[in-house]
C-alpha cells in the first residue's frame, strides 16, 4: 500500500494530527513519515495547523487535512442510467446527480452529453474545475483499462473499440480513467480507507458483475477482466447469451431478464407499471414484491435464489470472508437478495466450518461505483503502479 | 519472489555461471547477487567451480549447483492413490513410487503407512535422510495449513482436526508442510521455475479441484481454500452434496460419479472390468472410451463437458490466459477433455476478444501434485513468508 495514501488516510481520519501520532498510528517510521508529510504539505492537501504541548517535551506540530483542496470525479453509467458524484479530497461527496444512461446513442453523443453532466454538476456544487485531479468514468466489461477503451459492441456497434477515455478527458480538460463497475462498486465501498480490507463485491445495476479486494488492492487478473460474475454459467440447459456461454447468471437474474419476464406475465403488468427503463421498470418489480405482490415477489426470489447460488461459487473460489452487495438493483430489495446470499453462504460455501462469510448491502448501493470511480483518480495519484500486470 | 529462490533457478538454468551473468539474467543488483550466493554457499547448493577468462578483464569464478546437496518428498494421497516423489536441489525426481490410498483407514494407520513408505523410496533411492530437507504431504481440503490440520470428516470422521502434518513430521524426523493438491500440481507443473508464470489448474483425481498461480505465488484467499472447483454448483436442479451445495461438479463429472453411472449400466459393466478402486475403474473407461465404446465414450464427454464448462466459470472469474490439467485422472483421457476445455473457452470465455486462453496438459498428470509437495518445501526454505494471509 502506498506511503502518501496511508498517510493521507490517518491524516484525515484524526481530523488534526501530530508527525509522532502518525508515525504510531500506521507504523510507519518517523524518517518516511516526515517525508511523506512534505510531499503532502507540497501538493497543498494538508497544512500546519497549530501545535500543542505534551506535558514536559516539545510542542508538538498539528497537521490537518485541506479537504477542497482538490476533488475527484466519478461518473458510472449503463445503458438506463448515469450516476455522477464530486469527491473532495476527505472522500466525501460534495455534488451528485443522476440522469439518463446510454441507451442506444453512439458514443460521439454520450461523451459530449457525460461532459456536459459533468461541468454542470462542478458547476452547482461550487467546485472550481482547477482543483479537480481527474474523473474515473466506470461501467461494464470487457476493458482495455490501460487505452481506456471499451472491447465490447455494447449497446451499440459503435462502441466497441472507442476511445472512451481520451475522447472524455478531452471534452473535459481533465485526466480521465476508465475503471470496471463491480470493481469500482468495491472501491467505493471501501473508501480511501480500503488500505487492508479483503472482500467481494457483488454488483447488480444493468447488468451483474463482481469484483474482489485483497488487503486493499482489487484483483486484476491477466487483463483486468476478471470476475465476470454475470456471465458464469448457473443453468448448462439454459439459453444462450451473447458473450458466448449458455445459461449465464445475468440471463437468469439480472433486472433485464426479471423484467423481461414481468412484461409477460400479463395480470403482473396489469398491476406494476412497466412502462418504463428496465431499472425503473426492476425497481418498480422489488417495490411490488416489498408490497406483498406474490408474482412479484416470485420473481424477486428466483433472481435472489440464483444469485445466490452464484455468489457461493464466488466464494468457493476466491476464498473470501466478506460480501459486499452493491448497486442500483438492490436499492429496494436489497435485504433479500442479502437474506437469500447468507442463507445459501451459511448453507453451502465450502469453506464455513472454516471460517463465516458474512453478507452486507451497501449503504451507498446506487452511487458506490461512481463513487469507485472517483476514489479510483485519488488512488492512481498516490500509486505508483495502480494496475500491476499479472503476465499469462 | 524471494531472491535466493530467483538466484538459484538461474544457476540451475545455466549449469554454470558467473556472478556477473546471473546479475544479467535476474536483473537483480550485483550487491544483491553477491549476498544471496554466499548464503547459498553456506547452506552447500552452490559451489564455487573454477572460472574462465573473459578477453582482457578478471578472469570470472563460476558457480554451479550441488543438486544432491539436498532434497526434499513429496507425497499427494487421496482416498485411491498415494503417488510420493524424492526430489533433488535441481528439481529432478531422483526416486517416485504408487501406492494404495487412505481408503478408510484411520489417520493413525494412514501417517504409519505414509512413514513407511517415505523411508522405503529414500532406501530404494539412496538418498540418506540427513539429505531431506522437509516433506509436503499434499491431499484435499479443507485445510489449516498452517496448522497442518485436515478440517474435513473424509474418508472418516476420524480425520477432522487430526494433525496430519505434525504426526507425519514426527513419524518420519523432518518437517512436514501440508499443502493443497489442486495448488501443489500447479507448484509441481511449474516446477521451481514457476517465478512468474500466471495460470489456473484444474486437478482431477479422487475428486476435482483447481488452482491459480499469480506471477509465480499461489492463490491463497483469506483461508487457503479458495479455488475449490469441484464444489460450485454446476446445475441447479443436481442432487445435493455433503458440502451443502447442489449439483456440485464433483458429483456430475468426477471420477466417483462417472464409475458409479458406468456400474449402473451392465452392458457396460459387462464390457469394463469395473471391479477396482474408483480411480482404476475410472481410467479403464477412459481406455474403453478411446478404444471406441460408445457408453464409455457418452460417459467421458458428459464429463468433460460438465467440467468445461465449470472451467469457463473459472477463467471468467480469475482472468488467466492459460488452464493446465493435471491429476491421475487424466493421464489416458486428458486429451479429450482439453480439447473440449479448449472449445468451451473459445466459444465462451468473456474476454476472447481481449486475449487467448490456452489449455494444455500437464506432462506429468499424476505425479505433478506429489512433485509440486516437494517444491513447495524448497520454496518454504526461500520465502520468509510462505503464505501470505489475507484478512477478512
Amino acid at each position: 500500500m502506498p506511503t502518501l495514501s496511508v498517510v493521507l488516510e490517518a491524516i484525515r481520519d484524526r481530523g488534526t494530527v501530530s508527525r509522532v501520532e502518525l508515525a504510531q498510528a500506521t507504523g510507519l517510521t518517523g524518517a518516511t513519515i516526515t517525508h511523506a508529510v512534505r510531499r503532502l504539505i507540497q501538493l497543498r492537501f494538508v497544512r500546519e495547523a497549530g501545535q500543542v504541548s505534551s506535558g514536559t517535551g516539545t510542542p508538538r506540530r498539528l497537521l490537518a487535512l485541506v479537504p477542497e483542496a482538490c476533488h475527484t470525479v466519478g461518473i458510472q453509467f449503463d445503458r438506463f442510467r448515469t450516476v455522477t458524484v464530486v469527491l473532495d479530497l476527505a472522500g466525501r461527496v460534495v455534488g451528485r446527480r443522476m440522469d439518463a444512461g446510454a441507451g442506444v446513442r453512439d458514443p460521439e453523443s454520450m461523451t459530449t452529453a457525460l461532459a456536459g453532466i459533468v461541468t454542470a454538476l462542478l458547476a452547482e456544487t461550487g467546485v472550481a474545475r482547477a482543483t479537480v485531479l481527474g474523473a474515473g468514468v466506470v461501467t461494464y466489461g470487457p476493458q482495455d483499462q490501460e487505452a481506456g477503451v471499451l472491447l465490447t459492441p455494447q449497446p451499440t456497434d459503435a462502441w466497441q473499440g472507442y476511445p472512451l477515455a481520451d475522447e472524455l478527458a478531452r471534452a473535459l480538460g481533465i485526466p480521465v480513467l476508465l475503471e470496471n463497475d463491480a470493481t469500482a462498486a468495491g472501491l467505493g465501498h471501501a473508501g480511501l480507507g480500503s488500505a487492508r480490507s479483503s472482500f467481494a463485491t457483488v454488483y447488480m445495476a444493468g447488468g451483474i458483475g463482481a469484483g474482489v479486494m485483497l488487503d486493499g488492492q482489487p484483483y486484476r487478473g491477466s487483463s483486468s477482466n476478471g470476475v465476470e460474475l454475470g456471465h458464469i454459467s448457473v443453468d448448462a440447459a439454459g439459453e444462450a447469451c451473447t458473450c458466448g456461454n449458455v445459461g449465464c447468471l445475468e440471463n437468469v437474474a439480472g433486472p433485464t431478464a426479471i423484467v423481461s419476464r414481468a412484461r409477460a406475465d400479463p395480470a403482473l403488468s396489469a398491476r406494476v407499471d412497466l412502462a418504463a427503463d428496465t431499472l425503473t421498470a426492476f425497481r418498480r418489480i422489488g417495490r411490488a414484491a416489498l408490497g406483498g405482490d406474490r408474482a412479484a415477489a416470485e420473481l424477486i426470489s428466483a433472481s435472489a435464489n440464483a444469485l445466490a447460488i452464484a455468489t457461493v461459487t464466488l466464494v468457493n473460489l476466491f476464498d473470501v470472508a466478506r460480501v459486499v452487495l452493491a448497486g442500483d438493483a438492490f436499492a429496494d430489495v436489497g435485504a433479500v437478495y442479502r437474506d437469500r446470499t447468507q442463507q445459501a453462504l451459511a448453507r453451502a460455501s465450502f469453506i464455513r466450518a472454516v471460517h463465516a462469510v458474512d453478507v452486507e448491502l451497501s449503504v451507498q448501493s446506487t452511487d458506490a461505483a461512481a463513487i469507485g470511480g472517483a476514489v479510483t483518480v485519488l488512488r492512481d495519484l498516490f500509486e505508483s503502479a495502480r494496475r500491476p500486470r499479472v503476465r499469462g
